[in-house]
């Protein structure tokens, strides 16, 4: 990557207002750096990317609903995620743990072992933290550190581009959305929740193969991550409705095609991949794809001159997606 | 640094044993790690180095205390205090906030400008983050990245090395005793704690002049820290006890001598520099230093064989020097 970018424009929401304000005025990046806030990853010269993530217990995970393990390993995943959103190669791990020294030490062993989990299956290793003591709910912060020499952005979407995403989508939010109501999720959406892959290879082999435009993970949602590519694009992302992959846990756990759309399209966490290329260049890469991970990798889309996200129904008819994705900050008027 | 570090002994305490059962048995370091965990950083092939601070409210900052913004600074300030502690140069720092919407969003603008602060004062910014919703308190997360091409680590003091530190300690430990006992501490104090100034430049004059063997800087307190600096470079260090820099503000506040050298020894969050240098390489700079920064700088003891931390007193007497610094996690003998 030899040009230099500069923030990357974030979609709505109330969550990205706040985070607007907090960044302020742009101001120029200062040395050293190559892709400052807004993307999945910060750049730095060299090739060296970097990305954090918060998890507090309560929010992003409930004792009652995974083990002490399990809310380490996702999100240890998590953060690799964010390592995948660039196509960069993971080199490593930085831990912080805050929690209650009453729930101490075992629930912090737990924690580390979740997250280590997560780095092993990806040949790396937690290589730094920090460890306080909170008086309140459990906090993680995992820093991923990876390395690409071509680290691909969101920003590169281009109109008349295809957009593809891998695997099957609204497996974690169903599995959310089953926990609220009171009920145990089957095991292959808890699975999906508890532990997701992040798709690090997979974007690797995509970048080694075709220039991909534009890159994202779907962390907050289709609905949301299509937004922040549009927005970081300058393009308006059109999604087929007829052809989003729907997790076939949703499938058979919701009657309702509304309710299976609704969690495809906003469901959180999903950590699959969101991909901008030129028209038809990924097509005759599909199979082999597919063959070499067992993943599937389906074309939802296409991106158009405008703003925002659409989806376009199956006779047609276009509609603007209002902003979906777990929202930590709604805006004023949304309360 | 050409040698490849691997794990870097911890000083004793609860926490530091608690750290030791999380990190496991010692693995090999994966691919492009140079330094893992136990220093005040990670160390990257290429001289990248890295360090994850997590601060919580209540625990490591108070609403009553100080300002949103001065903790933002404080916790800013605190990282970067880790690279200067590697003799790096810093880059740009990542900031994770995990907040009460009922604060939002005034506080988390004060907590990033605060942070932003720390930032320009080193000439450096923001360059990612994450921001995520907490039910309880108001939890910070700052990773600083920075580079070096020699990046000094902990690990290297050795037996006849004099012992250094920067400025005058005890001024911010002896704030926080101040409030807990519900005073308000006077200025001079105070400013220690909300405006500490990381070492940076300092630690980068002195290793252009001579080989640093080992450096740490001060947070968890001079006994604690020279704890650290001493089982990392599988030696023990004597502390001087007529040499320790006292802050002023310490001497005037508090009558009683012990009292005194307790907080400058216990006091944690001075962030001033202990450096461990081969012996008398360093007293033909010290007025250079100290006309260049306006800033003391101290021969307070030496490295001999052995292990752990000694103070001799004024009259020759050795006493082994209990742990200390602030102890998030006591050992069970500690209750």
């Amino acid at each position: 990557m030899t040009e230099r970018f500069h923030r990357i424009p974030l979609g709505p929401g109330g969550e990205f207002d706040l985070i607007r304000r907090l960044l302020g005025p742009e101001e120029a990046l200062s040395k050293g750096i190559v892709l400052g806030p807004g993307d999945d990853c910060t750049v730095l010269e060299g090739g060296m990317v970097v990305s954090t993530d918060m998890a507090v217990e309560g929010i992003h995970f409930r004792e009652d609903w995974v083990t002490w393990a399990e809310a380490g390993f996702r999100v240890g995943a998590a953060a690799l995620s964010d390592l995948a959103a660039m196509a960069a190669e993971p080199m490593g791990i930085l831990l912080a743990l805050a929690l209650d020294p009453s729930k101490t030490p075992e629930s912090a062993v737990r924690v580390q072992e979740g997250v280590s989990d997560a780095c092993r299956r990806e040949g790396i290793q937690i290589i730094g933290g920090d460890l306080v003591r909170s008086p309140g709910p459990t906090v993680l912060n995992v820093v991923a550190l990876g390395r690409s020499d071509a680290p691909v952005s969101r920003a590169g979407t281009e109109v008349g581009d295809d957009l593809w995403v891998t695997g099957e989508l609204g497996g974690s939010g169903a599995a959310v959305e089953l926990w609220g109501r009171g009920e145990s999720p089957p095991p292959e959406l808890r699975e999906r929740f508890v532990r997701p892959r992040p798709r690090i290879r997979e974007a690797a082999w995509l970048a080694e193969r075709i220039p991909l435009n534009g890159l994202i993970d779907l962390s907050d949602g289709l609905a949301g991550d299509a937004g922040h590519l549009a927005a970081a694009g300058g393009v308006a992302l059109v999604l087929e409705e007829g052809s989003i992959p729907i997790h076939p846990g949703v499938k058979s756990g919701w009657d309702a095609p509304f309710d299976q759309l609704r969690l495809a399209l906003e469901g959180g966490e999903d950590f699959e991949l969101l991909l901008s290329v030129a028209a038809r260049t990924l097509d005759v890469w599909v199979h082999s794809f597919q063959d070499s991970f067992g993943l599937c990798l389906t074309k939802v889309g296409r991106a158009v001159e405008g703003e925002g996200v659409y989806l376009e129904g199956l006779e047609g008819e276009m509609r603007p997606l209002e902003m979906s994705g777990f929202n930590h900050f709604p805006g004023e008027d949304e309360g």
